[in-house]
């Protein structure tokens, strides 16, 4: 297990009071669990916090009691019974919060319910997610042991995948060797997705068994410490009439490669997007091609920046995100091939190193 | 695999579009994504639902275009490619929609941007979770067979379960035997929690060995066709000194009990907290069971009813959901006991049928 030190909590929590000071509010209700968690620690599934310029409280309930004592320190714990709402009233009032800022993730049931109460409301939008999509050294080196985890347990399963083994088994296997290697979860289901299933970006693994010139998408990831890995090869299966098959997975080889060559501090994300759409398209399977290029990954799977083509913002020194062109036919099958990337000043680091020429089983 | 007939979708939606009459809304935009799947059998993790008085449209992404196409019969089948608003904004103008009902757990951020486009909006609270509470005959098949799947998963990992193996093992061995029994995901993170650790209701397994004399609680489920079971069982390991933990375990179980034998249509879900919780209190413990007594469960492990005492609701014919007390006692450790029952006119069907008379290995 890797330690972190309670330091980078502190340098968190005041990057949050800079940031309410400077959106004018006096309090900041943080709801997101994942947030809860990248402030304090804290690796249970329910927990708020209220943050004001003196104070920085942790309400949770009394399943989490112990834990919360065990996982977060420097907070003032408070251990609601059903009462959340009338804690939120109850610290507002003596704190004396003119203004309380609140996350743009919490649900319109909860904002309507804590509207009601005669308070002053401020959405905050993304004020914590863009804290989060700059990784520290410490956070950096818990995706790098997710992904080891992840590639270390492929590495195991990678033999058992010929023709006759079912999708699920693979997917079964591949989740047993991640736990085995410390995963505490498996952070999202594992896609095993061969022959016409492979057309389906997320398709979840079927009884299908492996058959003769299928290709054979695996999309796992790995996990430590509450930090994931997510990451995608494409296999083939040995027959006959190959050559389609190759040529739509050096295609998207190629446009993972040259997204992966743009990846620099100061590049727009849409930029990194096009160069593998376009790349795609120049080769006559533009339609094909129809998700984003990559996400951010963290705390969660999924969580900023984007690189996709609807939305653009600048990559900045330590963004880690996924790369993951593909082309799916329907009918004849698809490729994806997903790497991280850690953007530097000048150019990327890959996180992920398993093999990415074509391996045909 | 167990099959449900398309007809039962259709009865849903039909239900559905009483429900918007009588809200004075013509149109209804679902998000959650557990409710779309509950009126179209949509197994993916993105889509949203479109329904006006005529007209029903399913919108997914470009990922899931060969699977909604497979699952979804009976929908018009819409594609966005990163254009959701825009989408509902065309829907809403084409349908000509004067006020549109939109789910309540929607994010504030969503809301927010629906909002701004000059649309005349309503919440619909609760409307189709409503519905959910009702479970019908394929529903509760389905969570039975997701019960059997657990229980015979525990039953095979039950011999190992000895002191000097770890945690850790036992629920990755018990996770690997729920997908061999055909589950397709595991519900929730499993809970083996001994000694020390079962005092925390919501621990997660660690590296700790079980000890003679710990409590173990081994809190788990299964999954059949996307209904979920949640079920706890508490052990204990040989040792000295066995009289306290003999004793609160004797206490959850009469609480269990009492708390299943309160259960029939008409019933106030408040009242089945309070026979658990008064059984508890009256034995000197009540200030160690801090969480409900119950929740519901069918498309996810946690839905309405809760039975809790900050909350009541009358209990209808069919409902399915758990029963759990438990006693948690920082140092010494804790027990839960928790069946799944489905409420009937007089009496409740209990489903799960793991052994409940404690068991010292």
């Amino acid at each position: 297990m890797i330690k972190r030190p309670t330091d980078i909590y502190h340098s968190r929590l005041r990057s949050i009071r800079r940031s309410i000071r400077r959106k004018a509010v006096d309090g900041f209700l943080v709801t997101d669990i994942n947030n809860v968690r990248y402030l304090t620690g804290f690796s249970g599934s329910s927990g708020f916090l209220f943050i004001t310029g003196k104070e920085n409280i942790f309400v949770t309930d009394f399943r989490y009691k112990e834990q919360s004592e065990r996982e977060v320190d420097g907070w003032e714990i408070l251990i609601e019974m059903g009462n959340r709402i009338k804690i939120i009233r109850d610290l507002t009032k003596k704190n004396n919060i003119k203004k309380l800022g609140f996350e743009y993730s919490v649900s319109y049931d909860f904002f309507r319910t804590i509207s009601g109460k005669g308070m002053n409301l401020k959405a905050l939008t993304g004020l914590i997610e863009k804290l989060r999509e700059i990784k520290d050294i410490t956070e950096i080196n818990l995706i790098k042991e997710a992904v080891r985890r992840a590639e270390a347990a492929f590495l195991e399963v990678e033999p058992y995948i010929r023709a006759g083994i079912r999708e699920t088994a693979i997917a079964r296997r591949l989740s047993e060797r991640l736990k085995k290697k410390g995963c505490r979860c498996i952070p999202f289901d594992i896609i095993v997705a061969s022959g016409p299933n492979s057309a389906m970006p997320h398709a979840r693994p079927t009884e299908k068994k492996l058959n003769k010139g299928d290709l054979v998408i695996v999309d796992w990831g790995g996990e430590a410490d509450g930090y994931y890995s997510d990451m995608t090869r494409t296999l083939l299966m040995k027959g006959s009439e190959l050559g389609k098959k190759r040529e739509i997975y050096q295609t998207v080889l190629d446009a993972n490669q040259r997204a992966i060559s743009c990846v620099a501090q100061g590049m727009q994300s849409k930029k990194i997007d096009d160069a593998a759409r376009n790349l795609i398209r120049d080769a006559g399977y533009g339609e094909f091609f129809g998700h984003g290029t990559g996400h951010g990954i963290g705390l969660q799977v999924h969580e900023a920046p984007r690189v996709s083509w609807n939305k653009s913002e600048p990559i900045r020194d330590n963004m880690v995100f996924t790369i993951e062109p593909g082309i799916y036919i329907p009918g004849l099958g698809g490729v994806r091939i997903e790497d991280i990337v850690v953007a530097g000043e000048k150019k990327s680091e890959v996180l992920t190193s398993l093999e990415k020429n074509l391996a045909i089983l």
